[in-house]
């Protein structure tokens, strides 16, 4: 049959949370900031909404908006999108809602790595397509030929990416990248790529995107996300920006989902998006320093913990640790009587390969993150 | 085959819209008012945003948010919802998204009432549904329980109403709700009522909800909509209300959909649907007066325009009014020689069975109700 939604349980992220309201515990689970965000970005949402119209802006979002994210990526990544390359949607989850509604139809095969973000399985099967899941593997998750041979068939016709990748915190080396696009361009496939977390690279790394890759320019739907670049993960501003054929398709869905998106948050991403590359950096640096504070507390405490080049998120090994217990049991354990919440990497996983990891979350204040590590310390 | 997003045409008020901006014509197509909105709502949503989290709420909303709208409910409605029964969405859209994606199977018979709202038959089939429309006819509308049997079948799972009716500005009378509920009991049928317009009736009519009728309560859908309510259409929050069980399936599909929705909005409508009976009342009266005011003038032009008992929305009758165009061309002449956009009413139906009426919207500011009067008047 065909799988419905209803067969589908609650995300573990929206289950981790409910959870840690219920205990009083640390929130390092579902990946948010606990700070407010930045101030001029908030101010100009509350000034658009007493001074600009509420009424519906165009479907595909505000011309402004649209302008804004083509000149960003212009500035940031080299992409020559126009604005009418870009439709604004109500956060990436619509995006992605949006582009496998619009591309996926019955039998179409669509390949995906694991671990993956829990809302592309369903959406490909409600879709009327079928999940091919590639496992990648700590420490490297590396993305090899052979294995998306191996997953590929006469039916294939998306690959649907996320780089960098929550929640393994790697961005994808060019080598790969190639690799992909070479692939993509070979077996005439769509990729759709989830690059939320793309401002949010750590170390000096820089987030390439799959759409600047020789071959891609025409076959590939970008998707990022306001939330994660302003630290407002609430707004649910987000965009998708393909080739005009594609964004044709793109826009059909959109208008049948939500339609559009609140306009005074659009004002005040537009804004957003015009801060310069040393507003980005700082944001970079700052949180580049909350993962520092967490995974040298960890450490101290005797935790092994994974590199994290990007991204919100840093795991911890458990048998690295030498902690004798599944990633669910651990996860479980610490938000009963440590008081932490955290996410068992397992549930990335259609088929829990991997069960040795947990995810905690470091966009969090100094204090935060330091009482956290001190739970933790005691737990063991 | 199964239909795809990918064989539709973008919305008909998206493109009304357009032309309307093109051409610097009075756009009395879509739907939408020219007022400000409340100021209080618009204040309270402003400072939310400086005073409260702007990260990812509870999933099925803000528990403030839910228990307001419960408590609407039972306040102006006599319904006894809890708020564990209640879903805020991104818009009404989503939720029509949603209920759709979480109740249609591939296969599943869907009844529908033409006219219906564009979004309608492409979700049904994008879902793998198959809408199974009927006809509804000037200038009763009136739903019979002939017409019901001949369209239902072993097949038929749902019925998706919308009520208050777009466009027709029909208040479904007690009779016809109470038929509807006797079939969908009978044939153990959910209905899925899209009740955006519940607030906006006219000449002391007002609105019952389908699922307040015996047999109803366990197997209705109640979307609603603060965009309307409120007059706020760019908000993009709405809602969906049902039962436990099926309130679990509709969580699913939200998840996917967009997960979530902007907090400062969600505090803003919670404290906005607590407003008192005189707001309401109030509100209907302004929209009444509006109504008034066009239906007047277009008469006084020789127009001859059909009742409205709700929505914004009336409709001139082109062959009552001795004029010997179909609606799709009488739109094109007007937006292009009157500068005045409308909306041909056959495109609310999937075979365009009625081409005799033209929808105009008069949620608008005096002057610019008669400044179109002026241009409808003088194009005669
Ligand atoms: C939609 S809640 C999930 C947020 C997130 O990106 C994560 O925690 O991985
Ligand atoms: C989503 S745009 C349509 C607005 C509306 O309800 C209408 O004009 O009928």
């Amino acid at each position: 049959g065909h799988p419905l939604f209803r067969d589908m349980t609650t995300t573990i992220f929206e289950k981790m949370s409910m959870r840690a309201r219920e205990l009083g515990a640390i929130n390092l689970g579902q990946g948010f900031p606990d700070g407010p965000g930045p101030h001029e970005v908030l101010e100009a949402a509350a000034d658009a909404l007493l001074t600009k119209s509420n009424q519906y802006p165009p479907m595909a979002g505000l011309p402004e908006l649209r302008s804004a994210i083509a000149a960003h990526y212009a500035r940031h990544q080299g992409l020559d999108l126009i604005p009418e390359e870009v439709i604004v949607t109500s956060g990436a989850t619509e995006a992605l809602a949006a582009s496998l509604m619009a591309l996926v139809g019955p039998g179409d095969e669509v390949l995906v790595l694991a671990p993956l973000y829990d809302a592309y399985v369903p959406l490909i099967e409600r879709a009327g397509g079928v999940a091919k899941v590639i496992t990648l593997t700590p420490p490297e998750w590396r993305i090899t030929e052979d294995a998306l041979k191996a997953a590929a068939s006469e039916r294939t016709r998306l690959i649907l990416l996320n780089n960098p990748t929550n929640p393994t915190a790697v961005v994808m080396r060019d080598g790969e990248l190639a690799l992909l696009a070479r692939f993509c361009a070979a077996r005439d496939l769509i990729a759709i790529c989830d690059e939320v977390w793309e401002h949010v690279t750590f170390d000096g790394i820089g987030h390439r995107p799959l759409m600047a890759f020789p071959g891609m320019r025409e076959r590939t739907v970008k998707i990022g996300s306001a939330g994660k670049i302003f630290s407002v993960t609430g707004w649910k501003v987000g965009w998708m920006c393909a080739a005009p054929a594609l964004a044709a398709l793109l826009g059909r869905a959109h208008q049948f989902l939500t339609f559009t998106t609140a306009p005074n948050l659009q004002w005040a991403v537009a804004e957003g998006l015009g801060k310069p590359a040393e507003w980005f950096a700082q944001m970079r640096a700052d949180y580049q320093e909350s993962r520092d504070r967490l995974a040298e507390g960890l450490e101290a405490a005797g935790y092994v913990v994974q590199p994290s080049a990007a991204t919100w998120f840093l795991s911890i090994d458990l048998p690295a640790s030498g902690i004798d217990m599944d990633d669910v049991t651990f996860c479980e354990r610490i938000v009963e009587e440590a008081g932490v919440a955290a996410i068992p990497v397992s549930a990335f996983y259609p088929n829990g390969t991997v069960t040795s990891l947990v995810r905690l979350c470091f966009s969090k204040a100094d204090g935060v993150i330091d009482a956290a590590v001190d739970r933790l310390a005691r737990f063991r």
